[in-house]
């Protein structure tokens, strides 16, 4: 399905007052996307608060199933509880939803988007879209060149996560804890099972059974679906790092076909979104605190890696919030309405 | 070679005033290593300083060719260029050097030990044994099991490692850096290219020409010479992460016989210095900050990968700069002088 082409469109943003929600707000303001109405959702408890759009403050209002009258493309921010409670409800009232949680992700019927890979999924969503995670985002959008031009076989990655992914509450325990580890005071964990500040904690999401995580198996599973290859393999271990914005990847492929390091920078150098930062001599590379607040999806340390015929290391580094969520939502609202063109 | 069997040994320690030199000091005194006489080495301007052992004082004395007249075994942590050009006379003055430097790890001459892996390589030194690289050190200790009992064709790292392995000087950058960033203030890079405070570089040691960092081809270089295969396959990316103390790595190996998540965790409980923490549902794996300190190489996240037919991942983690330097040369020495048994 695609949407009723419009001067302008009315949206909503439900779960407005988080860090993705700001963000995505943000975002439809600086790509000047055609605003009608903005609606401003979250919970109760910030009812009333103001934010600002295009210069104007706008009052958040409490998410509710009649929220969406007169909406067309709601995005959904909110947790994948609200998104199950209230996504069908937009969709009843004719909105297109774009929802960040992972609530749908892996229904057959929803298209899991990267504008960058497989915008072609868009149109046939029956209501909603939905939004990969942030750490397979970036992940896929650095591997998609390789992938169409010599093929893969097996992705190795190892994720070094910064909180915000964890919201605004991960942040403040990053910056509380390092002063009390800083002033010798005992440090409280309530966001995570131990302290984050200066330590790495190898556990996003809750466990399975198996011994993974859900963040784990999502980038296994979404790979699959996103480049719509279930015969690729694809084994991660995620890892939340002291670091507040910025997710970095340490990425490990075999392709089907040789390609030399040479070979994949230009490839990448080349590809939408995608910015090479790779001079050793330089010591240039990416690092998380650069690519924060930035849209691409930065790629660098390109190598061979010589223990298998086929392999090249890649580290994938982006910003979480942004390409690994508002803006990543943005663009398929953009792709939605042709406005990408 | 062996060593003269003696009531008690002339240590020296060369490089006694860094991070690694301060730990050896430690380590020999809480393992009761029969010293006699313990000589303390450092550069001219640490000349004087005194440093405790056994509530003793010892001044510490500038590192010379005459320094080691009458020593029986030297313990060096100096640096490369040092350990190249003082060691030669520690041998000649008739010490058994034990090198915590790169400087002569892959001479086909020197063995290069960890204990649990290959202590029968100790006797075949000239005057020489060379402590491998810490990041190297606590994945070999963690896959010797692992390695024995099916087999091990290929082994895809990526590190996670603290800042006290760049010495006290990136002990303070971060600290530093840290206090800016919360204060707003600008950040200043000496040690690292980058600001390493809510950071992270894929970047350790030089880089090669082949675009991979020396830190990366030691892991390679040195995993086949200690487990004493040159048909090993291995990949490393190395990463400084804003942690103080404790390396931790995700390692993805492929096995030559089938062998099970749980028989792994089986194998590590019962092999010697590893610690298996592993109940995901208690949210229990190895941390770097609680490995800060222990003699033990932790593990955990032990899972079966099901992208290859054979593969594993694990979480190692381990004091970089006790096992994964102070404490293996002490252990080195240990056996050496047939302490160890």
């Amino acid at each position: 399905m695609t949407i009723e082409k419009k001067e302008k469109y009315n949206v909503a943003v439900a779960g407005a007052t988080g860090a993705v929600g700001n963000a995505m707000i943000e975002i439809l303001e600086e790509r000047n996307f055609s605003v009608g109405n903005l609606l401003l959702l979250a919970s109760e408890r910030s009812e009333g608060k103001l934010l600002k759009f295009h210069g104007e403050s706008i009052a958040v209002r409490t998410l509710t199933h009649d929220s969406f009258e007169g909406i067309d493309i709601a995005l959904f921010s909110a947790g994948s509880e609200r998104s199950k409670e209230f996504a069908p409800s937009a969709v009843k009232a004719g909105a297109v939803v774009v929802d960040n949680s992972s609530a749908f992700r892996m229904q057959d019927e929803v298209p899991l988007v990267v504008p960058e890979v497989n915008p072609e999924k868009i149109i046939e969503h029956h209501g909603i879209i939905a939004n990969p995670n942030c750490s397979t985002i970036q992940m896929v959008v650095a591997l998609k060149p390789i992938y169409d031009k010599v093929g893969i076989k097996r992705i190795v990655v190892s994720t070094y996560q910064a909180v915000s992914g964890s919201g605004k509450k991960a942040i403040e325990e990053l910056s509380i804890q390092t002063k009390d580890v800083l002033n010798f005071k005992p440090v409280i964990c309530s966001v995570y099972p131990y302290q984050i500040a200066f330590n790495c904690l190898p556990h996003i999401d809750a466990f399975l059974e198996n011994g993974y995580t859900k963040e784990e198996v999502k980038m296994i599973d979404e790979t699959k679906k996103i480049l719509g290859d279930e015969a690729i393999c694809v084994t991660a271990t995620t890892v939340r790092v002291p670091v507040y914005s910025g997710h970095s990847e340490s990425v490990n492929i075999e392709t089907k076909d040789k390609i030399s390091g040479e070979e994949v920078k230009k490839l990448l150098s080349n590809a939408p979104s995608i910015k090479v930062l790779d001079n050793p001599e330089k010591s240039e590379y990416p690092v998380a605190i650069q690519a924060a607040g930035k849209d691409e999806v930065f790629v660098g340390r390109i190598r061979e890696d010589n223990s298998i015929e086929k392999g090249i290391n890649l580290w994938i580094v982006s910003d979480n919030i942004r390409k690994g969520a508002a803006l990543n939502a943005v663009q398929i609202a953009e792709c939605l309405t042709g406005s990408d063109k």
